[in-house]
């Protein structure tokens, strides 16, 4: 029986439903696995709030570096978050040679380059599957399961929070405010949403995905986001007449002339399968060349989905080599030269344009004449109410047009009179 | 770099497509992963079959017992199919000493307590993600990535010619037949579809998914099957009336009285995220106690797809122990005591079920009180055309009943002189 000792950093929400789970669960992992896995040491900034598990006060301190300089400790997991203290200790574990199992998507989207390096001069692990998409294995998908492929494009709904608020606005017809206050009640939003809304967390976890499907360095700034709070109850229902819904994905795709990365709200068709992936729930879809689409699907947060992610990182490190990694070509091809992601000027897409007319004969001409001239054309059309002279929504679907013409064309007609208010544009993916 | 020998056994379409992968890839595994893949041997009963890819004649043999015996094959890939000759290979490539990699479901299925028992006896690796849902990595995602998880159940649609079918059959109202015909034309069913209309195939591939879920040797004959011959283009309108589509489910699930496990039609609400799971694509929706619902989704067959599985395979085996399993815990434990399969009438369901009845007033009243004397209760009820002395359908969903008592039910219900022809009843799922 293989014995691992751990030493855990933070008790929040996902540290404790760790605990629970290797406490509850300990002989079943022994059973089941052949791994006998003890929490030895915990490292706490706030040891004595209130919380679900007990840990004898004799493994606790307040001290994270004592932890992981601890030489009975074997793995080393990292639950503290952020940027600044995480990034410290798991570099301090690393070189005390202990493997690392982490949580962090921030840290691996920004200093993924520097952990990643450690990692493989100390010849030690670092693993993440719950960096991304929680209890969903995506990264072992994506590293192993489908191991035998290039992998062409990654189409991902990755925050669970942003999932919540467009599910309530698509079913009920809400606005955002309504849906981001109730997503805060149930406590799917963060009382400081920023970091959810405006696709930050999705970026992060992005920027981990695309440095292991198309295997290189990848600088989180390249990665272009833009949040939910814009969409409108109109857009959404709009959308839907077309026989869309408007997802937040988490796009990469590789192109002729580089890699596409950006997190967006999107117009996907409804028979769609990330179109039917609702609520808090995540799904991730991988192209790989030899495989097709490949979609996996779960719960994306939570303290046990997320800690059951930990666990199959703490078995991989069991069951492999205790002495390092045997054979970690994986993260050194993560190590390669740069991914050179495109900038979002130079991307082509569709386009769903909403803007709101006074409403006289001469207007869809107009808008339409200004499009053409910058070589962007129409495919569809939502022309509502008619009521001469009052404010109307005029709603149009481009065919795939270069970004930078879409952006032009909007500069110009938001400039002009019959125009109220600043136009609405959101891109399109069809596959 | 690790060199692995590989020593092929049937050149068939999958053969060819692992062939084309391992040739034409072998720069980017040895770059990617440090492993370099040689086909040394290929043993195929047609050498001579007019086929894509060109292997040396040298390597060519039509004795499959000479490949596995070949002193330099280091892993022998089963891809002969059937149960009688690929179980004679795989038993002695085990004897061997050497890993073995198979895409057989059947022989998994029907013999899987010997093979399993003689690769841990001989502490060889047998592996097999290609035999359940192709390109998707469902075995590893159950073994490995949800490691930490007790698995509740299964829900499977894990035949993608049935729902092709189904799918034909729903979008365009066709009825079996003509799907089927339609499905043999463009090569999703076979000149032969018995196994596949008849749910053989998605319960061999459900017998090796519960021996890993529930750990334990399972019985092939335990697990009961239902095809799909029998839907009608009435039952897929009615239940989309209902609010459902028909899928045909692999479906397990622990219950407290033992393990319930077989392949049936299933009505499922369309919102159900198996519901949107069209055409030839496979889903795999696996519901642990710490993550909840996690389902993979992609390519259920084909060349590439499967070939891909069967590359991960090898890459875990080259990656980990070449000397044999570190830790099969995992493949002990699905050895150890029976799963016990309860029979079909033991099991409580909803029913759809539909009859066709002489239309008269006194109808709906005898049916559901014989259902009511036999403690099945109706939730839903169509009776569509009102034409008094016709024959009409008569649809009606019940509570949760159980299954020997619904059949009793339609024992009597058959007999009645106004019920024409057979009843139909079709299990439903809610979660």
């Amino acid at each position: 029986m293989r014995k691992i000792n751990i030493g855990l950093l933070g008790l929040g929400q996902i540290g404790t439903g760790l605990y629970e789970i290797l406490t509850s669960k300990k002989a079943f992992f022994e059973r089941k696995l052949g791994v006998s896995f003890e929490i030895v040491r915990i490292a706490e900034k706030f040891p004595n709030r209130k919380r679900k598990v007990h840990p004898p006060k004799g493994i606790m301190t307040r001290d994270a570096l004592s932890v992981v300089r601890d030489p009975s400790v074997d793995i080393v997991v990292e639950l503290i978050g952020g940027t600044t203290a995480a990034r410290a200790v798991i570099k301090e574990a690393l070189k005390e040679g202990k493997h690392v199992v982490t949580a962090n998507k921030a840290l691996l989207a920004e200093y993924g380059d520097e952990i990643f390096e450690l990692a493989h001069a100390m010849r030690r692990w670092v693993c993440f599957e719950a960096s991304v998409g929680g209890g969903i294995p995506c990264i072992k998908a994506l590293r192993e399961g489908l191991a035998a492929n290039n992998i062409e494009s990654i189409y991902a709904i990755i925050n669970g929070t942003t999932n919540y608020i467009l599910t309530q606005m698509t079913e009920t017809g809400m606005g955002f405010s309504e849906a981001l206050a109730g997503a805060q009640a149930k406590g799917y939003a963060e009382a400081d949403p920023t970091l959810d809304i405006q696709g930050i967390d999705a970026a992060h976890k992005l920027a981990i995905l695309v440095r292991f499907a198309f295997s290189g360095r990848v600088r989180f700034k390249d990665i272009y986001s833009e949040g939910i709070a814009q969409i409108s109850s109109d857009d959404i229902a709009f959308a839907k007449e077309f026989g869309y819904v408007i997802k937040l994905l988490a796009i990469a795709k590789k192109t002729a002339d580089g890699v596409e990365a950006r997190v967006q709200p999107t117009l996907l068709p409804k028979s769609h399968i990330l179109a039917n992936v609702n609520q808090s729930f995540n799904a991730i879809l991988l192209r790989g060349d030899e495989t097709g689409d490949v979609m996996l699907y779960g719960r994306g947060a939570g303290a046990h989905p997320t800690a059951s992610a930990i666990v199959a990182d703490l078995v991989d490190i069991a069951k492999g080599s205790m002495e390092g990694p045997v054979d970690d070509a994986s993260v050194i091809r993560a190590l390669g030269s740069r991914v050179t992601v495109k900038s979002i000027t130079s991307i082509l897409s569709r386009y769903y344009l909403r803007f709101y007319v006074i409403d006289k004969p001469s207007v869809l001409a107009a808008i339409t004449k200004i499009l053409g001239a910058h070589q962007v054309s129409i495919s569809d059309v939502i022309q509502r109410e008619r009521s001469a002279g009052k404010v109307v929504p005029l709603i149009l679907l481009t065919h795939e047009a270069p970004e930078k013409n879409v952006r032009a064309a909007i500069r110009v007609i938001d400039r002009l009179a019959f125009v109220k208010g600043k136009s609405q544009v959101i891109r399109m993916e069809e596959t």
